[in-house]
């Protein structure tokens, strides 16, 4: 019965990359804490680089700032 | 005061059904908790199926492997 | 497969309301769009006055505020 | 550490106006709770009208309910 | 970057269970991913049996009918 | 109509600095967006450190790591 929610910024991830994230947080939850994969959700979200900030910052700006 | 979140796969939820759920889960509010609708918010997010696991495996590739 | 989460002030929201509130939203999510109860998953939260905010005020400041 | 969810219909928030908000919600966290923007995240999300209901009804008819 | 939310049941999760799925969940964005787990946030959330709906019931009262 | 949802790890924020949060966050919707902070939701979650993850490992251990 486990929900799970991954956000990550959009950056290209491919379809088989998310299968092994759904896989290995189903399999994590299985061998941690017995959970039926079955029964465990898992979703994704992509989120663009302009709308996720740290350092204050967009993730494009901050990357900039802290690359030069 | 409430705030619902409705997370369904990206499947052509049109923008009627959307209305339907809108209106239930508003009324569904004011019905048990005597929320007044004007201050009850929903939002309807709508998954790609490879974004979305069950079954360690994306929607697409789970429902092939159980509808053969 | 929907997710619905909920979320209401904490104010003494008994177990029998959460279970109207389940099972109005599962009925809901099969009418209007055909899912299964089986597979809809919903998450109620119950948020402190303190911690929820509106109208740039605690709601039980907010309250105080709008019932004078 | 805190992360911060922003959800606002998908009404042309520009990529200035998002990088207003990132920044004033970290520069928030930092004054009042004394939180490090560098471990700080914020993120945009940005819904549909008609994804978005508040009264039982889409935005976009709410809208046009309480402006004529 | 990315944020991890992993919402179970409140049925006694141990602080070392939850510092496997913490690191597990880590650990897997960056093997899929490359995400550095120092910028990698997992916020788990353990919710009330009857704050957590299934099949339209409360999961205390879908796990009565469905063990008889 | 915004909805804010701050997480913060849960080490005693006083009613006074959720008032700020909640103030701070409603003032910024509404000058950088217009937004009505009567329309502006403000939820704050307090996250125990334990169930808190970054850098692979629980807050309060990845502190002791960092201290030494």
């Amino acid at each position: 019965m486990p929900y799970v929610n991954i956000k990550v910024t959009d950056e290209g991830v491919t379809k088989e990359q998310k299968a092994q994230l759904i896989k290995g947080v189903s399999d994590l939850l299985q061998d941690v804490l017995g959970k039926d994969p079955n029964t465990t959700y898992v979703v994704i979200d992509e989120i663009a680089l302009e709308n996720w900030g740290t350092g204050g910052l967009q993730t494009d700006e901050y990357r900039k700032l802290h690359s030069s």
